[in-house]
């Protein structure tokens, strides 16, 4: 066994604290990694809260993990000790069911394991990348190949980053095609950089006037103030793909109604109350749809990881280390962040060295 | 002008009652009938009552038509006098736009016409089927292959039928579809007979258990009652397509939980305050989609009605006579019809006979 250094929720009031428990020694098809960045995702912080009800404690978040190979089994033969690896989401799924056959495991059937706090029905509570390394099944790890000079902004891809590439995927955006952004944070700045990097025509969508000139930085065609409804006027009907990456309950209707006949609005957010009721009328008079998207299958993980090292993408990040992560959920909160923290893991191991 | 006798709202508190107008001299385009059968749909009565509060006053509601032509424009080529003819939802839209050119006129970018209350925006208020005759432009106008048999169950298809036909063709239901229809009552009862003839799997869900037998007699694989959860769980992640034709108010997330990954279920009831808000997670989690569907295209409704033709489907009615549409209205809120009314106009001529 590994003694394992980490931080940990103990309960949904209490702030995040040093906690140590055991990783299993790597099994043939496992890959050991030393946690070198790890990202902070709104799913970590609702975790540790208890806000989607489902929480087991101890529990130790994180699932955007960037690091180096220190050990791997007899059956690996994509890593070696000393590559570079990165864990997301997942860790394990059925591997038998239709959805993990057509290589879409983030809706396995019978439930995939999440990187922390799953398998959520019965068995052991996995423990996440708040830590200073973690044992995972080859299949799960994926490669890196943005090399070693940008590596902690790498890590946020591991969620952010296929969160939002996988509906771009899916509903087809491309050269021709218009697609709207909603909300500038974390998973929003990376659907601007990815979309823009797919070729479409990007609509970014925030109640921030004060993000316009970020918003075209990271590559935006346009910006929309959402609140301002003469801007919102000016897209009415024109957009074929809306992502709406915004976790906070809010009023869908003004996006819908900018959607083209056929047009999707996708949300990537899972906010812990409901939005308000969309308009039937909304949906009806333009055969739109509404739906919902979760990360990426493991290939497509893989995908979108080599895609955004051949298009230079990397997320816009603000370095802390771990001590600074309970501040860093209160700055979540407000959106005081572009656009995501990461950890530095290395403020971890000092302190576990200290101790 | 033809003097034209009818029933019409005056307001939205009053009962429907005796109107006379002028209906156009048929111009060159323009096809003229004398409407034998109209249809009562839910939306004759949302607007009668401006529950959609776009109503202009008087209001003769009706689009589900069938007649015999009177008299044709010098232009008119698809027409003769003598023919049988049907009118839906249209009578006319911009033929400029995208949607127009698609055949999609019921999402015309200019707004379509309605067959009655349309335009909306501006000018003459059209007058619907309640009436002895109507003029409709040759374009808007259906041809009726069902024969004399049974003509009066083949005016609910010029809505109700064609309501349902295409969100069934546009999402590709077929041999090898599971697919549910949600409520039985004059849409469900047409979705129910289109998606069987169509080749799906068909379950539908009634909250009423004494809907059991009807539903399999009209075409249903399985019957599900939707108020019993131990029912409901029995498909569970199955079907690839839902056909909500539910206008009520209604919690819509047992029936999302019931699709398969990528399942999209479609609404095509118009509730006059919304739904509860469906739960984001149930679209997330399986990459569902919740859309809406407006009738169907004039070449997608003559495509219906061949179709219906072809596999003998027309609608389970009960006939009135339009003396009794005030009482229809009331049986129809208490879901008391099985399965759609039907004026039989010759109520009407005789009344206009006498007065």
């Amino acid at each position: 066994m590994t003694k394992t250094y980490s931080y940990a929720a103990q309960n949904p009031k209490d702030s995040l604290k040093p906690f140590t428990f055991d990783r299993r020694v790597p099994g043939a098809d496992d890959v050991q990694i030393d946690i070198l960045y790890c990202g902070v995702c709104h799913s970590d912080l609702h975790t540790a809260r208890n806000e989607w009800h489902n929480t087991l404690y101890p529990s130790v978040p994180g699932h955007e993990i960037v690091g180096r190979v220190t050990a791997v089994g007899a059956s690996v033969s994509k890593f070696k000790v000393g590559d570079l690896a990165g864990v997301g989401c997942m860790i394990d799924s059925c591997q038998q069911c239709a959805s993990c056959a057509e290589g879409e495991e983030q809706y396995c059937e019978n439930g995939f394991t999440g990187t922390y706090n799953g398998p959520v029905f019965g068995g052991a509570n996995t423990f996440g990348g708040y830590s200073d390394n973690i044992v995972v099944k080859e299949k799960f790890v994926l490669r890196i190949s943005h090399g070693d000079a940008n590596l902690a902004a790498v890590a946020p891809l591991l969620c952010a980053g296929i969160t939002t590439y996988s509906p771009l995927r899916h509903w087809k955006v491309g050269p021709g095609t218009r697609v709207g952004v909603v909300g500038l944070g974390g998973l929003g700045h990376m659907a601007v950089k990815i979309a823009h990097a797919m070729g479409a025509h990007v609509v970014l969508f925030t109640t921030s006037p004060n993000k316009r000139e970020d918003g075209l930085r990271l590559g935006a065609d346009e910006v929309v103030v959402s609140s301002n409804p003469d801007e919102m006027a000016w897209v009415t009907n024109s957009l074929d793909f809306i992502l709406n990456t915004v976790a906070a309950p809010h009023n869908l209707d003004p996006f819908l109604a900018l959607l083209k006949r056929d047009g999707t609005m996708t949300l990537v957010g899972a906010p812990d109350s409901p939005h308000p009721s969309p308009s039937v009328f909304n949906l009806i008079f333009k055969r739109r749809k509404l739906a919902g998207s979760l990360i990426g299958g493991i290939q497509e993980t893989q995908d979108m990881l080599d895609f955004c090292a051949k298009h230079g993408i990397v997320s816009d990040i603000e370095m802390i280390a771990i001590q600074d992560i309970n501040e860093a959920y209160e700055r979540m909160l407000k959106g005081d962040v572009k656009y995501r923290f990461v950890i530095d893991m290395n403020s971890l191991k000092k302190e576990a060295n200290v101790a």
